[in-house]
């Protein structure tokens, strides 16, 4: 472990992230199993995600609503492949009060309230939204109807990791049902497009997209599509996924809407979703052994000032920092100026570069005599003298590099772990020691999936492009090309 | 019941706002016993309410944060209180896992899945946040800490009735730790201010507001302070609380900090929260017989533009609307052109009209020959013709007369509305005829209070002033006058 309280990545990859977790003060575990707390810098994160993705949403037409926390068990045994998918590993409510102990000192179930049915905390919403869409929809007119939740949800997971795998997260869900297939389809894309496009345009992160196999599809979908980011162990991380839900849930809640021509039809429905899982996402693309680094367009703190003095000339750089402070407010949100005088210059350096503020300024006598101000990134390290006058656009402008370059990092470090293999020798040799996306003919049997999975731990994780070949691992003729990788 | 589905609020109170809750399509009841489901339309004022609310705790100081959902059951024994007022009525999770039934046709409850310890799902987060805080918490530098959550409660109610009581509801919880109880008071009436003034400024709500009774505070507080509006039928609601919870938690979660002269100290704690309650206390206090009222800046729309036209002008109808919407747009958001032509004006009048839309725009033949647009005020039915030219700015005076308004009849009927009293008699007589507020002495036993509650249903609301008179009740000497009220 360094100085700093962070393994190098190269020593124990996944002890790095941890430590970066608890040294950025993003999450801890707590006292409830498998359950995290979202500390507030964590929780800023999040909050700049939320909002922008918010906007996003609304774009698509959906508008946000709230659906109970609790599903009654018998919604669970309608949709036959839901039940087999998801139901299992989850929180179940019996009892709906507690009552004291006989000796007055402690807090028991009352055995007496328990539940004629029992109710689980949701996993996702599917079942109960529809349950209440099935009153909703009459008429054509009645669609689209495309709601949005923002919610918690419950999968009572074994291995936990914060922000990648949490028995309790944050997510939002959309819903949309549809008049046709081919517009539920169009629906499922757009989703699916909106979140690489967020990926890429908020999160600095370049993924592959595309559609899932059989195996990977969510419970009760037709068709699942998937985002999929590449951290930098060579693992593909899931972030988002879009479904194609047919009329599948339609037929089982029993929503029917009359069309144009007035037939009584059932409508196609679709569902996708992302989750805190993304806070993870970036945490892991982006880092380094200094700590956690931050895209700025969701960074809490975007810029922060570091005055450096003595006992001599303190008045004077405060008063020098707060004009530059005043300067960056004109165009910058979120700037802080650590004026805390118990710690030194060389601390909160250490303090920020662990939280990923994308800028750090400098100011010291020196700055202050040639009126400029050191400007260092985060991402480089880079230094670079500014000039106090056009501070506020230089720094914006900064801002915008350091944005770009994460970008322009993940989408190389996409590049250079893509592999097309022609062979199964070479699948396995590339999987076992670079890892990374490979792409490779596949036949579409799921004994072939289940097989290459065996062997190499590796998955497949979503459809690449139409083309003639051999199936890597049985030879037989394939029409089609996936992107296999070791996931998280 | 009125021809738009509205039952007059003088003939039964209570269906009329079931009635607005329906026809407005805020929400509905789920088939989740005891939840609903906040339909878009209601969901978009609880945002609203939650930006302008976000904005007011973050001024105080506070940041986001998120803890889990469950408590174990064991943390609800420790603060004795807490355990009487609250911990009962709340639902429990035994079990982590379901199973597919032995014929196959349904899931079930695995027994084998059960909890060592159960889990409470949260009704309030004191105590799951407090057995962090105690790890968070080490010096006086760490002091204070304020967090705020935005999250989902579940409290086990008999009764529901859709935003003011709810098995599940969403609200925030603010938490302060302090060092001295001098600045935890400040925190409280701090808080409870900003309650105050969101609901004048924010809700056009007049309220009245100080320290709880003893009976009525909440479960291991020292002191509770409440926020009480006054609904049309004279009955008290009250909308959100500020409790000074002294060092009660601290000792129980041992929660103490090194203090500068070094010694070990247990900190001062409150915690205040606000609910979509505040939702049903806006609906109850502004609507009418024609539907939800709404003042403007918690709408989701603030104008709509509705084209009245035939076959014959329908284009250039149609035209100056997209016109005047342009125009609108300038100034406000959240303007709304109704270019449906499957439905009369006049059925767009009642919609929107029941949706308390603030204000309506409409748009004949008339009017574009005069260069004007007719406008409606829904708080008042006003009609006025307004130049096109300076339209924006007009539309946007207007919305602040309507949002003044509001806050004016708000006031005007709590003062209608409240009566001092001298003997108990009188104050049974008020209380049985006129309901409203009461303003009376009271001797502080809890004899008196429960008496007064027992012949009228009245209950204590709040702390009004020192002043010497005698018991309402008993006739003994007295220092204060309270405020009672019948309460939802």
């Amino acid at each position: 472990m360094s100085k700093r309280g962070i393994t190098p990545k190269e020593k124990n990859y996944s002890q790095w992230y941890l430590d970066i977790v608890e040294r950025a003060q993003l999450a801890e575990a707590s006292t409830v199993r498998g359950c995290m707390v979202i500390k507030p810098y964590g929780y800023a994160i999040w909050e700049n995600i939320q909002r922008e993705l918010d906007k996003r949403i609304k774009e698509l037409g959906a508008s946000n609503a709230y659906f109970p926390l609790f599903i009654p068990i018998s919604f669970f045994s309608k949709e036959a492949d839901h039940i087999k998918g998801f139901a299992k590993e989850s929180a179940v409510v019996t009892h709906y009060r507690l009552k004291e102990s006989d000796d007055g000192k402690s807090i028991v179930v009352d055995p007496e309230a328990k539940l004629e049915e029992e109710l689980i905390i949701r996993p996702t919403s599917e079942t109960v939204m529809y349950d209440t869409f099935s009153r909703w929809i009459k008429s054509w007119r009645d669609l689209p109807l495309k709601i949005n939740q923002w919610a918690n949800v419950v999968r009572w997971e074994k291995r936990t990791r914060p922000f990648l795998r949490t028995t309790e997260f944050l997510w939002q869900e959309g819903h949309t049902v549809h008049s046709s297939h081919k517009e539920a389809e169009k629906q499922v894309i757009d989703a699916l497009n909106m979140y690489v496009r967020f990926a890429k345009e908020i999160l600095a992160l370049d993924t592959y997209s595309g559609r899932k196999s059989d195996s990977e599809k969510f419970a009760g979908a037709v068709d699942t599509y998937g985002v999929e980011a590449l951290m930098q162990d060579g693992k593909a991380l899931q972030f988002g996924t879009s479904h194609d839900l047919g009329q599948n849930f339609a037929k089982v809640f029993d929503i029917k809407y009359v069309n144009k021509k007035g037939e009584l039809e059932y409508p196609w429905q679709t569902s996708w979703g992302v989750s805190t899982r993304m806070v993870g996402a970036v945490i892991m693309s982006h880092s380094d052994n200094l700590g956690l680094v931050l895209p700025p367009i969701i960074a809490p703190i975007k810029v922060v000032i570091v005055p450096i003095y003595s006992e001599e000339n303190k008045e004077e750089v405060n008063r020098y920092a707060t004009d530059v402070l005043t300067k960056l407010n004109t165009l910058i949100d979120d700037v802080e100026l650590d004026d805390r005088d118990f710690v030194t210059p060389g601390y909160k350096y250490n303090e920020w570069e662990k939280k990923g503020v994308p800028i750090r300024i400098e100011i010291g006598q020196n700055d202050i005599e040639k009126s400029v101000v050191t400007v260092v990134r985060r991402d480089t390290g880079e230094k670079t003298e500014i000039n106090k006058e056009n501070l506020a656009s230089e720094v914006s402008n900064i801002l915008l590099e350091i944005q770009q370059n994460l970008l322009d990092r993940s989408r190389n470090l996409i590049e250079e772990h893509t592999h097309e293999v022609s062979s199964y020798k070479e699948f396995k040799e590339i999987i076992g020691s670079k890892k990374g996306f490979v792409k490779a003919y596949w036949c579409g049997s799921k004994e072939c999936e289940d097989n290459i999975k065996y062997d190499t731990k590796a998955t497949n994780r979503c459809f690449s492009k139409e083309r003639k070949g051999k199936c890597v691992y049985c030879g037989k003729e394939s029409t089609e090309e996936w992107v296999f990788a070791i996931a998280y």
